[in-house]
């Protein structure tokens, strides 16, 4: 007897090596929080009404796995609004950074405020990505940038999973900046990070990974290599911001490293590719960071397509470059800004996502043995998930076979 | 004795020349619909008590005027989602056409389809809108191209008022497209436009304005002096799709004839800015269309500013260059995309988009006499209503004094 079968779905698996894997009038059950079975309903072994303890009609809707968001800084303290308007009204980054803007008005933020009300405005952000289908989301630290607070944004990553119908990976990104009381002294922040915060907090639980900022503006790809040195050292994967703003060879040095995925890469050398090939590491694009930025460097897509490695998205929710808070808006600006097939977005968002995270075996797809994460949605075809902009088709997403979020 | 009173609000009136018309610690009531007071809660004449039927404490938020989206094609049969992946999968123009794409499969579509599933379609569409804080909204008809199919779409935008708690200002635009029985025709099409269908639809009382779509590809400034010169004689206003893709000449031509808007812009030639001023033509920027068609070419924000014409923003929902049902993206595209201060692309949703309406006097700011459609945020500041993507922060909206969509 299964737990829950869903009868009547037009399932897109995500199963295949490419596309939508689709199967037609398809059915799905669930048994223990897991896939027990998948394949075309004229394929059941017996009457449905015998086969589970609870059986739900899909009345011929799009069923897809759980999205999966797997790059936010979705805990932080404050907002930046008040930059943006600025820097829309004409203030120049001397006069933004003279008024506090930047990312170190977000570390301070970020340390003032109480674990509750970082929990609270993490919350609502939460919901927001799971009212659109998510039921996985990676977020990172790196806003507290003291083991303190860098423990605070942590716990709350890991309260938000325990009381929500969601998988929660935390990343431990003390790389982030260097804090002002830093200020000049990156290599001397580093080694902090790497002999004092990394080992307390990895003993504390709270690190499923390790990520940091490669960039001229933070650290360089030689400085890092002994942060992933040592991560690896504790047993954790890492991974790696690199390329967003110019070619530092953090895709390269990351990749050697073995790590799970190298995010934003417009400024990613084609030459660099094959690396990432052979080290199966995910490219994570972040098509919000490059919207809001107006960025005019394009991820090399299509090189990335024909060398075959996997493509992620995500929502790269955070204060002051993506305060975006919609995975389906991130599906279209794929498509639209960075020329990705619907599938290839859907793609980045499931299975691919699922590899980011190193957790493929887990999630990302309707395969059999895989977490019984579903999303069902209000349309016909899965490339409408992409093409519609602010219509939230979502009908109900299963969490662990469980319902979780309804329209 | 009013019949609401709203206290502890942070209001955003938009009542004045610029920016937000704030007043901190306001009041507002209503009486038969209409704003019957409004100004600091320390001003209120008497203990609030015994002032109001109901009293709504605000709770210390944001209140702005009702959203409006001046521009819509709301109101349409099918979806292009297909078209939108065929175009990503690398398929040329061409083959999209033989495939059926373009604008002539949404008509085929919408002639299709039965007055009551274009109704349903509409109003999912109108519900996500509505959701976001909209309370007045314009819907084109145009992909009818015939008058049985016309009238069938502006009974659609008719009925979706008259069961909603919204505003609908029902346009004509016969005049969007060369329909298939009229190919390499289209001065024949337009008599037909202008003789048949314009009075006979008008006499139906079910238009509030004639728009028209001029463009190479559709019809130019010279033809459509004529349906401007019927329309005024019908008593009707005008506006036009101007400049969008090339200079035709448009606005020129519009702003001649005292249009209430030119909307796209993004060719329009700054020489042609000062006869938008001298005619109070509203500029409506489309940043949907512009953001999902991949145009580079900007419209001219900064002179249009410093000529003081006001600039309205829309979605232009429509299902080839804008599936977009999202006002407050539309805000943030306005900043980011198009430059505009938040506090403009406010404007542009309120007061300015209630001139390109011809409804100042009615709606779009908080002010004595006006309509009570309010929108109540959970958020400090206007600007965050530009800031956030994806993050709804609508607490409430009222319609008329009436609560209408609640979070
Ligand atoms: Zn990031
Ligand atoms: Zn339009």
């Amino acid at each position: 007897m299964w737990d829950r079968l869903w009868l009547n779905a037009n399932l897109a698996t995500m199963a295949d090596a490419e596309g939508y894997g689709l199967i037609a009038n398809g059915a799905i059950a669930c048994k223990g929080g897991r896939i027990a079975w998948i394949g075309p309903q004229a394929a059941l072994p017996d009457a449905p009404d015998s086969l589970a303890f609870d059986i739900v009609d899909a009345g011929g809707r799009l069923m897809t796995p759980g999205l999966i968001d797997c790059h936010t800084h979705l805990v932080f303290g404050g907002n930046r609004a008040g930059e943006f308007e600025m820097r829309l009204e004409g203030a120049s980054y001397e006069e933004i950074a003279r008024a506090g803007g930047g990312i170190i008005s977000t570390v301070k933020a970020t340390r003032q405020a109480d674990e509750e009300v970082l929990y609270e405005s993490a919350s609502a952000r939460l919901k927001n990505v799971q009212a659109e289908g998510v039921t996985t989301i990676e977020i990172k630290s790196g806003y507290g940038l003291d083991i303190a607070s860098e423990v605070k944004m942590l716990r709350v990553a890991q309260s938000l999973e325990r009381d929500n119908p969601v998988r929660v990976q935390k990343t431990f990104l003390g790389a982030h900046a260097v804090p002002p009381e830093y200020a000049g002294r990156a290599d001397d922040y580093l080694d902090h990070v790497i002999d004092d915060m990394l080992p307390a907090i990895a003993a504390m639980g709270l690190i499923d990974a390790v990520d940091a900022f490669c960039e001229n503006i933070a650290f360089s790809a030689v400085q890092l290599t002994r942060l992933f040195d040592a991560a690896h050292a504790l047993g954790l994967p890492v991974k790696l911001h690199a390329e967003q703003l110019s070619d530092c060879g953090g895709s390269r040095m990351a990749a050697s490293h073995g790590a799970l995925s190298v995010d934003h890469l417009e400024y990613l050398d084609e030459a660099d590719i094959p690396l990432l090939a052979k080290h199966g590491t995910v490219a994570t694009l972040l098509p919000g960071a490059f919207y809001y930025l107006k960025e005019t460097r394009l991820p090399p897509v299509a090189a990335l397509r024909t060398a075959g490695v996997p493509m992620a998205l995500a929502t790269d929710c955070n204060p002051g470059s993506s305060p975006i808070t919609s995975p389906l808006l991130i599906l279209n600006m794929g498509c639209t800004l960075f020329g990705m097939t619907p599938a290839e977005a859907l793609r980045g968002m499931t299975i691919n996502a699922a590899k980011a995270l190193g957790r493929q075996p887990d999630i990302g797809s309707l395969e059999l043995g895989k977490a019984a994460d579903l999303a069902i949605w209000n349309i016909d075809h899965p490339a409408e998930l992409s093409y519609w902009i602010g219509a939230n088709a979502l009908h109900q997403s299963y969490f662990a076979g469980d319902p979780a979020f309804a329209a």
